[in-house]
């Protein structure tokens, strides 16, 4: 009575597959039913997503939401924070790790904040010095100018670098601050094939990966973890009346770094 | 006294650094000296390769050749047998695990008999319909030609596949064939960068990756699983008088396996 229940991107599978089974849900052998646009399993419809005063979810597909955290700004943790958490956790981030991050956005901020969280030394990559500022507020450790060549080759190798990038780039230059048997996780998921030198990945058995989002259990995982740190998202709340200017800021990169639409003003 | 000596391609490397000391002398951070055309850490020249009467290397990188191998065909394992052997074990190739193998050459045959030997379950992919039935000979358990497209959408997922193709090619298709944390390891080194797409491994949290040769205690812990389980290189015995014939039909891939040469008749 009283919980606070949160519906994030994953809200059915196929409950069946091995996948479902070990708590995979994002690995469904049938595909996973995304939250919006995507076909209904039950019903003939497609799902509309959270832009409307109620959502019916089947139950094991539901998240408890901790109530010390603001419910806004805990709203992307079950989309960027699950994100990012998942291949955190899965390669082994954690004390005594070099973490890097790169690009300070949606998925990136929440990955330094996570990383941190996690005990790990944060180097968060981006092209803009003025950029470079911001990457110290969710508390990076230091901040690489990715453009800049001398600071590339002076910087310390790192054990997982996260990709948040989501436009086509050369993923080579991050490939060698990896340490051997380091990985280069795309969270950013550019939709043009990315060049890989082969080379890039043979001198200290380096790999280049990814995740997609992850499962149910996993998602709860990341909420109660950023219940006990005290992390919530960078976000600018706004009413439904603001969305369209909202998706127009969204384009130029002007938000840091979700926008949540306060449902209530929708009348 | 008696022993049969055996030198592989790593012949020297700083001997100081982690990796050195982890016995991963192939991630040497100053880099390793190769057996050829490399400069001698000591002396001032390069170093000649094995195409000699005699060859001095420093003791700790000296290998210890089963006498139960045949010299000739044994030779390979210290080239092409170290390096699929490397990552099949790091990969956890074994019982129950599902192996590819793409391209039957020198890397590939090899491939096919450690992971058969390891108790994997291994299948072979290739372009010709002629080298399918080669891959049988080494013990392959299936082999899919890989331009048929109903054969690659009947193939079964696979843990790891060996990936042993030396020149550009689509690893997207063979991506898409790898289990939830499956790993593409090249081994093959396409001098050009390979486009891989971001959504070929988000689903399933798949790698693209490589590793380099092993280090020296591994190689001799291949020449002593050779032993064990009797594995040699399909190799064609010739004389020094043949080599530029041989390297010839080496250009047009003339050869099942390998040439090795005898070195006893250089006069």
């Amino acid at each position: 009575m009283g919980d606070l229940a949160g519906v994030g991107r994953i809200v059915d599978s196929c409950r069946e597959c091995q996948h479902c089974h070990a708590g995979d849900e994002q690995c469904c052998e049938e595909g996973w039913t995304v939250v919006f646009n995507s076909k209904d399993r039950k019903h003939s419809g497609i799902t509309y997503g959270g832009f409307s005063q109620n959502i019916v979810v089947v139950e094991n597909y539901v998240l408890h939401v901790p109530k010390t955290l603001d419910l806004a700004s805990a709203a992307p943790i079950l989309c960027a924070g699950i994100t990012v958490y998942s291949p955190l956790k899965h390669w082994n981030a954690g004390s005594g790790k070099n973490i890097g991050v790169i690009r300070i956005d949606g998925l990136g901020h929440m990955a330094i904040k996570i990383a941190k969280a996690m005990g790990a030394n944060v180097t968060v990559f981006t092209i803009s010095q003025s950029k470079a500022d911001d990457a110290k507020h969710p508390g990076a450790d230091q901040v690489v100018v990715s453009i800049d060549v001398a600071q590339m080759n002076n910087c310390p190798k790192q054990d997982i670098i996260l990709d948040t990038v989501s436009a086509k780039h050369n993923v080579n230059l991050y490939l060698k601050l990896l340490n051997e048997d380091g990985s280069l996780v795309m969270a950013g998921l550019p939709a043009e094939p990315l060049e890989v030198g082969t080379f890039s990945v043979t001198n200290g058995r380096k790999s280049l990966s990814s995740s997609s989002i992850g499962g149910i259990a996993e998602t709860q995982e990341v909420l109660d973890f950023c219940a006990k740190h005290n992390i919530t998202a960078g976000i600018e709340l706004i009413s439904i009346q603001q969305e369209n200017e909202a998706f127009e800021r969204l384009e130029n990169g002007d938000v840091k770094y979700r926008f949540v639409i306060d449902m209530s003003t929708l009348k």
